[in-house]
């Protein structure tokens, strides 16, 4: 057995729901490990340091991002936040697979690094759909919805660049096309020049 | 909507149980079609027609096999077995997810012909597991079973010309990982080459 870990991407736009799913796809796949971000922003109540993020200081977020070790990296406002290639690459080495749940932006760096990673792409039922559920969470004004339903316009363009399309209409349903794509990659037979190993 | 279907052909050595995967398959997703192949074999009792096999006589197989009706067909002893092309083509045309169970010979001839098809192979835990199954239904001869895992270590070289490898070890297990395969499929972003067209 001398089988390289399989790197998976969930993502899609923003308020799609991409978080609850991979939640619940890691309660059924328990083997699978989740990469942590890191990033400059403080924790918030009931976040645990190396778990929910690495919290780290800017100056050390520079020093990582000189030196090329973010997988992926974007400042949202005045924070920053990255994936350190360190961890996904050692456990995939060691013949882990390793789910990433990141914006579309990330997704898309990661695929010019790991383009023989598996890239799901969650989206809305409509664009439409997605204002409401933003809506109903409460956080945004309408000038923002709107700014967020033009992105997502925007950003649904990027789905041709992945995988797979699992549509978030319902999440049980959605749950089990992920979970599915995860066992079925795991049965397939990768040629040599996908860059991954079969076991 | 313009979906063209999806063609998923399941194979592997004799007496590997993919029969019994397909119909435990079956009972999960409803919505797929299976091919019924022609024979010229004299129907079993409790075999219908047109469900279990089209029984013909040889002189339609023949017919048939000269217009190029055939997606894959074979001789075994003196009887003739055959997929008819027109109910597999109309089916993929219509939108409609087609179910092929055949040996490896035919699946090759399939691959052939359909290479955009989902080519999943089942194999035996061990061909030492295998030679133990055939025994235990007792309807072999010793000599015979030995042809038959000479023949078994043969067909396994084929697996790498297909696009999944699902070993048939535990039932359950095989059976989750094959519907899975098919759930993830018709999540499958397929690009413009691969001659599929998506939803």
């Amino acid at each position: 057995m001398n089988r390289t870990g399989i790197l998976f991407v969930i993502s899609g736009p923003s308020g799609v729901g991409k978080g609850t799913v991979k939640d619940a796809v890691l309660k059924r796949l328990t083997d699978i490990k989740v990469s942590v971000s890191a990033t400059t922003r403080p924790p918030r109540v009931g976040e645990t340091d190396g778990q929910d993020y690495y919290f780290i200081d800017t100056e050390k977020f520079q020093a990582m991002l000189e030196q090329g070790e973010f997988l992926e990296w974007a400042q949202v406002y005045n924070n920053m936040y990255g994936t350190p290639q360190s961890f996904v690459s050692n456990k995939l080495a060691d013949g882990s697979d390793v789910l990433l749940e990141i914006d579309i932006q990330g997704a898309m760096q990661v695929k010019e690094k790991m383009p023989q990673g598996v890239f799901i792409f969650i989206e809305p039922p409509s664009i439409e759909e997605l204002a409401q559920r933003i809506c109903k969470r409460g956080t945004d004004s309408e000038e923002s919805i709107k700014r967020r339903m033009a992105a997502c316009r925007e950003e649904m363009e990027h789905s041709r660049y992945y995988d797979y399309l699992v549509t978030n209409d319902d999440l049980q349903e959605a749950v089990v096309k992920v979970y599915s794509i995860i066992v079925a990659e795991r049965c397939r037979i990768r040629k040599n020049n996908e860059g991954v190993i079969g076991s």
